[in-house]
């Protein structure tokens, strides 16, 4: 049996999504844990901040006065307990009306489970260890600063368990290809073991590449939110008894919800100025979650769709992060004090350019994506990342500013994700 | 249907059961990841210790010379990752089966899985995520040293995912009352709802036993090992094909000899002179590793007989922890450098004594468990612990003398244990 990712046009955003809403009890239940897992988290950050000064898991800030006191670091992982708790206490509800008797498997899936859905069971736990994986490693990280080529592996590892029961559950390696490449591969391909190379490296490039856009006050988590809520809105889309793909997506909305309460938890403390940092910990739990999430409710394209600005970073940071351009240990824009504004912060390459960066200096020149200064023996650049990008073309900002300006950039983009999604998609695919 | 703890004798122990462990693939392949386990252990720790020093996680030698630099701490947290990594990889293999399309079920679990055994793939995972957050909680307790009453129900959290795979794959909640009370209770009792209690009451007691019994070089690893292979020889006792109980000894043993790969790695550097200590983490990872196999493989009665020195720590321990008696931070025995030995501990009540305490004081010396010298305005008595009661009993020891000691006592108790489980059993239940 093929299956593949189902796409259905936007009509169903009515009152009728959220009667049924309300009449899907463990999803009130997970609005429920939600709401509590925020408040919960709310309350438990401020008061570890002591205990993360004591245990020396701080950091400077960067775009500050010097005489700030060091701010408690990697606090996403209060954020990523409090959530993983709250699942699981949740993992029963889906599964109430088993345990009282009443549950009915759709015909679909009675192949598999006659008296109790246990591969579903299976694809929460999977996807719990798989979040709990990656949380650990992130915070492993933020203790002893893993090295660089050896962290960029970890997600592939923490996806182990997801990619197992997708091979168990469903199995399905076939992609359909879109309408203008037909006529070259047909209708399907098989992608067989590739499929499985390609749902490691999302979860590769979902947890890093949030990773990389961050560095200012309440950017990792406001960027977090505005996918976490993009992909909610489309699972809501989808919430309609006669949907095929309603399992699918309310399994989504489990993982979402208690995700978008603790981050709405944790961003009050997180956003200009900053109480507490969250982390590379709470980057890898938010891509993680995103993954987990497209992979086992197979939307990952639309996933990734609401990725476009990490997409867009990520492309423009390829010439430093893979060394063809010198990269400095911090791409962060620069704090000019006496404005309070933030710059953005350049690096210095020797001469003579070796011919491939060279090469990628021209290009984006071209682009007008850098502004090279060229200097006798050696020539500045901008750090190619999007932040950066932003300030050179606007000029300085205020910190706030610019994370602001980043959630807008992300909800815009967002937006033209769904537009691509929905309208766009006729181009592509037979919309059923 | 009514399943209780299997009980069988101890005539399978021959060559067949060892025939037999060659032809259990899965079993194999479990050796070669324990052996690879252990070499990695072995290898990552001495290149991690730089990284603890440098972010700080580094303890004092309370049994050394001031002189002697800090050691790493919480150093079981590498061997508990290499150990989830091995499993993450490990678990497809009991499964090969089922993907190459030979895979039978058998009859009793027909009902269960038609096509794959996905109740024993959320088994599997369910442990695996119980491991996984009792070795984060335990990292996070190293690190920001949580509070004492917290921590004590972190394993019961950490406990609900493998409850709610025993609750949906076996919901067996009956126990069979020993010969000698039935006349009160009847044959069986159905325990309900306590059953679940009991489970989690074993996971906080498994954690939190072996965290109790520890303290000086290599006596946390030591007992975690006999526990482990006492385990592990209890499995193999049961790998005949003709027992029914032999997938749920194979899923035991799948667990434990990675566990018994990767302890040997570190106790390598954990022996006395200790170059690293192993933290809370470990032992919680050792407790909580115990108590999933023991509750899902249905034997939790015989893992805790392998327990009775744990048990016996504890409940000495009551009148302290309890706060019956003053019970100070260290409870270690004291380390005297002039003659190179470990005393026993002392603490100094002040006068006068509660009622409690003077009961628990009298009977204790009644039972000549402590040494009490009497003060006017205050008493001393020796810290009630294992270690403290043994080096009262034989006099001052050299550490190494008193690990090897312990770890004696433990493999003693074992012995006891299968005597009781095999021998005196007879005495309790029929055997089937």
């Amino acid at each position: 049996m093929i299956q593949f990712e189902s796409i259905d046009s936007p009509l169903n955003i009515n009152l009728c999504s959220f009667s049924t809403l309300l009449s899907h009890d463990p999803l009130s239940v997970s609005v429920g844990f939600s709401i509590i897992g925020g408040l919960i988290t709310c309350k438990l950050v401020p008061e570890f901040k002591e205990s993360f000064i004591k245990a020396k898991l701080t950091g400077k800030d960067l775009a500050k006065d010097d005489k700030e006191p060091p701010i408690p670091e990697c606090m996403g992982v209060i954020c990523a307990t409090v959530y993983l708790v709250c699942m699981f206490f949740f993992i029963p509800f889906p599964f109430m009306e088993w345990f009282s008797g009443k549950g009915k498997i759709s015909q679909s899936e009675e192949f598999h489970a006659p008296t109790f859905p246990h591969h579903k069971l299976g694809e929460f736990l999977a996807a719990m260890l798989s979040l709990q994986s990656m949380t650990f490693l992130g915070f492993a990280d933020d203790i002893f600063d893993i090295r660089w080529r050896h962290k960029l592996f970890l997600p592939a590892i923490a996806s182990i368990p997801i990619l197992m029961v997708y091979y168990v559950n469903f199995g399905v390696t076939h992609i359909v290809v879109p309408i203008p490449l037909r006529f070259i591969f047909g209708r399907i391909i098989d992608l067989g073991f590739l499929y499985y190379v390609y749902m490691s490296m999302m979860a590769i490039f979902c947890t890093n590449s949030i990773n990389i856009l961050a560095g200012i006050n309440g950017v990792e988590i406001g960027q977090s939110l505005v996918i976490a809520c993009s992909i909610a809105i489309n699972d809501f889309l989808f919430l309609n008894d006669a949907d095929p793909a309603v399992e699918a997506h309310l399994f989504s909305l489990y993982f979402i919800l208690p995700f978008i309460g603790v981050s709405f938890g944790l961003i009050i403390y997180n956003w200009y100025p900053s109480e507490v940092f969250v982390g590379d910990t709470y980057c890898y739990f938010a891509g993680m979650t995103f993954a987990v999430v497209g992979i086992l409710s197979h939307f990952s394209k639309t996933v990734l769709l609401f990725f476009i600005p990490q997409i867009f970073n990520f492309i423009y940071s390829c010439p430093q992060l893979f060394r063809l351009v010198d990269c400095p240990r911090h791409r962060l824009p620069r704090f000019n004090p006496s404005e309070n504004k933030l710059e953005y912060s350049r690096v210095k390459i020797q001469k003579p350019l070796k011919k491939p960066a060279s090469f990628v200096l021209d290009l984006f020149e071209l682009l007008r994506l850098v502004k090279v200064d060229k200097g006798e023996t050696s020539i500045e650049v901008n750090n190619f990342t999007l932040m950066n990008l932003l300030l050179l073309k606007i000029g300085p900002l205020h910190e706030r500013t610019l994370a602001i300006l980043v959630v807008v950039i992300q909800i815009l983009a967002s937006c033209l994700s769904f537009y691509i999604r929905y309208h766009l998609v006729h181009f592509f695919y037979e919309v059923i």
